[in-house]
């Protein structure tokens, strides 16, 4: 047995904790003003519902839910000298309703209003984000298919590897992209179970229906066990770290772009809009977007690190869920406007084909094809062949030779020196060996580059971008719905 | 056109970059050497089926292929000094067997025979670790029917909260467990797509199917775009994170059961073999194991954080799936033994039954209920009730009393200075509504704390978790069985 | 040769640039307003004493320039839509000054402005912080001088390790916290110069003085490299680094308290202005404080991790700065009100010294000097004294004994088994060596927690801390002299 | 008072303890098996000198423990199902030499000795790491001084900005290195003071001398606070914070080289003993090495977070530390051989100095220049002059000109637009301007480009590096003559 004083303490918080709490917390009351607002309506309903809160403070308590609903954030009397954002709330509502106010506490912790408010918040940032998702893959295939002829010295370590096309290149990040759009379409399932009714964290005396809260709210069911509702935050990791992965993909080819776009390079230049002048250097053109989404990408590294350290607590401690309130929609936040950056850049991209026609025949990327020819045709092992066809690159390019200009001269002499003999092969032969557009043609295996090929891809591609954005439209139609609803039913009740 | 010299550079690696690289690559070989060899029987037997390879080098080759699978990675010759693995493998075989281990570069980089490896690894870690998942949730499940009616006052911000059960409180961490698993499960679809077929990274000119050595492989099946196929990261992160939340659910259970199995909390106590002797203290008994469960879960944060900022790179970059050869692999093994390591401390547990009951007695955690019952009597609001509890709570904890001590008289008195009139409760209402079995009782809202309740959800539990063993058995089993034949296949062959 | 179109784009900037990157930018223009108000009135000053801006031009650039140091940041037009904090600037120069105002980017990048800006701003934060952190060892430093004596069962893996005083344990804290004290003011060195007058990256054809530049600002001298000067990262790394672990150490602190003030330990009570009231849980006092300090430390993790993944790039790239202008002094924000609040909490907590007695005589943590007693009286090796104790003291536990009830005749029954004999040793003589308060007074050692001892280390960890605040104080002091005679001298010259 | 079981457990460890705990730190046998050896010789060593061991035993107790410390790491029998390492150790000894062994353990946890061995390991290695560093920067300096005059065209954003040297820009780099040099300098301050002598936590009534143990063990000093001495994490994430720091610098300039190292801009080319060949294709010689070093950084960005993860604990939990014993020693591992591969690189870089000089020609990057001599000599302000340049220059490059190209006329066209008349200005004027060696001729500034001022930096920074080098050079001198010294006392104690 113990003596130590229980219950709230009577004196005004610490000017320090005002600092570094109250005022931490109220910073996100823009993004969870009116879904707090949702879930107190749905609350308020329940309770009159279920016969807990009297008829008249009932429609008088939902009388000022619906003025602070239809306030925006801004002017709301956010205050962290009062406390965090729910506090304020409280405080408002008692001033302007006396006692009253004090029926919507009725069987419900701080927690479950913000655990609510931010899946209710995070439905709708994912339905967005889903649909820039789908826009980026759309811009990526529609050049893609604008470009599957257009050839490309495709690299590895930046180093000219095998003559493939820009078409085939830039598609390939629009499956990384479906695949983060198809995660956060999964997790759209997570986000919409209703933490609401748990009591404080194992149930509530009070004859809550938590099957009402979740309907009234458009959520598609119930969390199953209520201490689970209150303190998990699994979901919230992998919600940021799918946007973080969606992101260091468009780093990527944001880092290839910006390569690209130098003056050496010169494979493609970004549009006006999507660059930024010197204030010192008047001849610059700066591809300030690519940086902005490349940032983003270390950003977010960041703050999903950032989550998972702050989660790494015991259980049932409100820091690992304070901290994520802002962190996970500040998160996708930065996620959306990179992703739809990204949309505009690609969607305006200028692709220089002469200059990359030009940089794959000034190098040697057939030579792969010509080592894989001397297999078949004279009946050598790849690697025999590599050697030799090795040497004879070697040799050329000492000499300011091209791939196109080997003959088959030149690899009798390195086949002599290797192997004793020359390889028999004729010019004629090498020709299509050599021939880029032949290559990449010859390129048909699934997934390859042939024009033909990339064409397909680029159309599953779009269709299955079309159905993720099908798939946000109509999870976006129906919370609107179902929000609408909560609201008019609030509003008859509160007319009486 | 350049002059720069083409080709392999005829000079030995620089012995720090055989330290820094190569010696780097060549630490993963334990881990890799099984998987490779499946990587290249497979590869030499659709060469083989395509007419690629002449039949007499492909017999030889897979004989040899053959008893390198056979022999355990630490005796064969990996040697930082001849290269990365790869490199390795393809010197003994030619040391072995002179041009015709040439024949098994056909077609494919190195690269593609990794890629191919790491994911042949990766699905059989992950099978193992969703059995794990599976038996731990068991655990937890097991302890939760047990104890669905030994009282706990639960407890947020360490303080005591409400009147709730062991049963209940352990349940609720097999949920972000089963998430884990079903997330888990789910990759499993992605890791089994096969990267084989894709040439450098855009095709080959070579007939080789990508159908059919996937088929070989017991892939279920083919990555659509090749260069995606080769160069993608996002589900590698995506299964790190995964293992990540999994570990940190356990982290919390963990620091949960180090604090309650202090002198002074007393609740639990760890079975002896999960637990370590001081080598100074002789009446020490250290929870180690949960010392461990913790560590872990933040060493695997920053593998995460690693593997991320790892792959923030351009495009195809090596350095992004190098790194990740290893990290992948080594996250998942902390995860399953952090997991089954879990599992053991649970099912072992001994939880003091008593102790837990005498502090939940000596405490407070019946204030809510008693506010919502005086809301409830008195119809008055519940933030009135709430205040008039509260200062009665704080009264009688000054007094050196208890919850259970409440009277209705220090009701009345409370009220009468908030209110100005007593609430004309009775000590016998009082009764039943302090008293923490019944309160239990009365959380039977769906995932509440109320016995039948809390086993209904435990025995839901081990069934979901035996559906993620029984998923994690058949995948595990089809593995080998497609394992099995291929090595059969290339038996076959190799014999001639 | 290119004819790629050079020079700055006409047309405006893409909406989704807008949102991705100047309204991300112009978020810190509440922190850089007044820093960049000085970069560029010593920028001007400098053209001007250089003769590079005629006098006129010089004198209304000036007036502008102090108008503009003068508003609040709220009040000065920062608007994304013009471009970032810069860009904002100027075109409210021009829309002022007409092309008077061109003169201020004569030499100068924007880069500059921002670099010189932040550093500034930097200097100030940290000199702040360090006060901060003297402030919260000497609060340390009185508490373990007037718990000099409170006796304490230190705890390892929280179990009763050895009797200790509340004193020494609290100390602890504080050498970690003079360390990152030391860390941060040595850093102020390296903040504290000027990438001032760098040109672009590598000098310029204007003749200003660098020197000259870094006085008017007050910074101690001049970064050597010019490139160096605009690119480096490493210094902002660990300032956040040296934050991150200043906070994670109060952070480990706040844990402790957090189980410390958990009813079933009751050592200690926070006081009423650092904990919350439950809205739903009448009997509720929550440590809202300690998960405040607790999240600070996960989220700067985070913020560390951020900095370090943004800074994975090529050098010269923008990104890396521009996320780092508001991460850096936004971390140091964080890790001020962290230390501040931290200071609070301690300067006022309450300590329950009959609590901690109690406990520590309820264990057995006197188990090593009765061994060392053992060892040294009976002339065994202490791994032997060690299992007769530890099988003594496993007895005593099940019979519900405890460490001060350890008698003679226990350690013979116990010596029997192990040894075949007693030891003879005599009551008399155990009782000084189970009495706690005789051994924290035997811990004489440098370091120890003998009383005089601790008070002693607690004496001179006060006065480092004093020499850390004056070093702050004497910084903050040189810094707003400088800063006020450079906006003297603007004022002089702007009056002609 | 509680009944709670006290002392080591009787039974032996479950195997998933043995695989997830034991195992894991066993693994760290071979980084810390010499250097527990010798802080066993010490304590031993004190032991006796205290007169705490009688002669004997300690005789024998050195004689087994110099066999050990002679013994490879590998021949040791660490062995899990035995323990950690210290287990092992602790059982060899026992069975070596029965109770004697004992007296090992007098006065001193497990902990002591391997914080000891840990600081042994590291003073070693940030020695070691100290050499690279300084020959990191000679190869830099060196490549600076012979590279003062050949031109480059410096990059922001990939992009043209301004004339400059190669020197200057490779000097760079070598700033950044030195901080971390000197960082990791000041550190070895905080690695060589002694944890020794402090008991569990808070001194021992053993009358051991801290300050002896410390000179044995080389240390400069004893760490202040016992409790501290134990349980603090600070300096070791200082150490992996600033090893992060320095490899990631190392990764910009590998990043760089990446892309200078393409074919299309063909500015350097590796040796090709840090090139790696394809196995697949023949043209192929990658830029491995730089692969290694960018993927190092990031590895250890990960490697920091986990330090800082694991260490969000509270105090005194043993899981910070087991689990930094083996990520701070790998992680300084990982930096060392990045920085000597990294040197490697530098040393043997070829540098294309024409197509530099050619590129910079290419470009527009004398526009800055030409805008500020408009400036200057037009009496413009410096935005109205950029704007008459960058119109000009746009128009030229649209032309297909180049920066060298423009004409008076052209500005006196673009001015009249602009201004409404012309600039007046002569080509023979411009020709000086527009000349990019006369243009690298005027950055005289301090830390400019101009070729005298960067072979004084040059000089100055291999000077620096030398202090460093020769820093390295004499602490690592004096922790082996006090390494030594330790084992031939030991040696002599123990041959009596």
């Amino acid at each position: 047995m113990t003596n130590r004083e229980a219950g709230p303490s009577r004196q005004p918080p610490a000017p320090e904790l005002v600092d570094a709490g109250f005022a931490f917390e109220v910073a996100e009351a823009p993004l969870l003003h009116r879904p707090l607002g949702l879930a107190d309506l749905a609350h308020v309903l329940a309770l009159r519902e279920a016969g807990i809160v009297p008829a008249d403070p009932a429609r008088r308590l939902l009388g000022v839910l619906l003025d602070a609903y239809e306030q925006p954030a801004e002017e709301f009397p956010y205050d962290p000298q009062v406390g965090e954002i729910y506090n304020c709330r409280e405080q408002h509502f008692v001033e302007r309703l006396g006692d009253d106010a004090g029926w919507l506490h009725a069987g419900r912790p701080r927690r479950e209003a913000v655990r609510v408010a931010l899946r209710l918040l995070l439905r709708r940032q994912v339905a967005e984000l889903l649909a820039d998702v789908a826009a980026f893959v759309h811009a990526v295939s529609d050049q893609a298919t604008r470009h599957a002829e257009t050839l490309l010295p495709d690299q590895t370590y930046l180093q000219h590897a095998q003559p493939s096309t820009f078409g085939h290149y830039i598609l390939h990040f629009a499956y990384p992209a479906l695949r983060s759009g198809e995660r956060l379409a999964g997790l759209l399932g997570w986000i919409n179970e209703s933490p609401g009714g748990a009591g404080c964290v194992h149930g509530s005396r009070l004859d809550i229906s938590r099957e009402r809260l979740a309907e009234m709210l458009g959520f598609d069911g119930v969390i199953a066990h209520t201490r689970d509702a209150m303190w998990q935050t699994d979901g919230f990791v992998d919600l940021v770290s799918t946007a973080t992965t969606l992101v260091e993909n468009l780093s990527r080819l944001a880092e290839d772009l910006e390569i690209w776009d130098s003056q050496e390079f010169d494979f493609v230049a970004l549009a006006g809009p999507y660059t930024r002048a010197s204030v010192l250097m008047p001849q610059k053109r700066n591809p300030y977007s690519l940086g902005v989404v490349r940032g983003s990408a270390g950003l977010l590294i960041g703050r999903l690190t950032g989550l998972l350290a702050v989660g790494k607590t015991p259980s049932a401690r409100s820091d690992a869920l304070i901290f994520l309130y802002g962190e996970t929609p500040r998160a996708l936040d930065v996620a959306t406007r990179a992703t739809r950056l990204m949309r505009g850049v690609i969607a305006t991209l200028g692709v220089n084909t002469e200059r990359m026609a030009a940089a794959l025949l000034d190098g040697f990327s057939q030579a792969t094809d010509l080592a894989e020819y001397v297999m078949q045709e004279c009946r050598i092992d790849y690697r025999t062949a590599y050697h030799v066809v090795g040497d004879t690159v070697r040799r050329a390019s000492r000499d300011g030779l091209r791939g196109v200009d080997i003959t088959a001269g030149m690899l009798d002499d390195a086949a002599k020196e290797r192997l004793g003999h020359g390889l028999g092969l004729s010019d004629d032969g090498l020709a299509e060996v050599l021939d880029p557009e032949a290559i990449v043609r010859s390129r048909t295996v699934d997934g390859g580059a042939a024009p033909e090929t990339v064409r397909g891809m680029a159309d599953r591609c779009a269709r299955a971008a079309d159905r993720i954005a099908e798939e946000a439209r109509q999870a976006a139609g129906s919370y609107n719905r179902a929000e609408n609803a909560l609201v008019d039913a609030a509003e008859r009740v509160s007319r009486g």
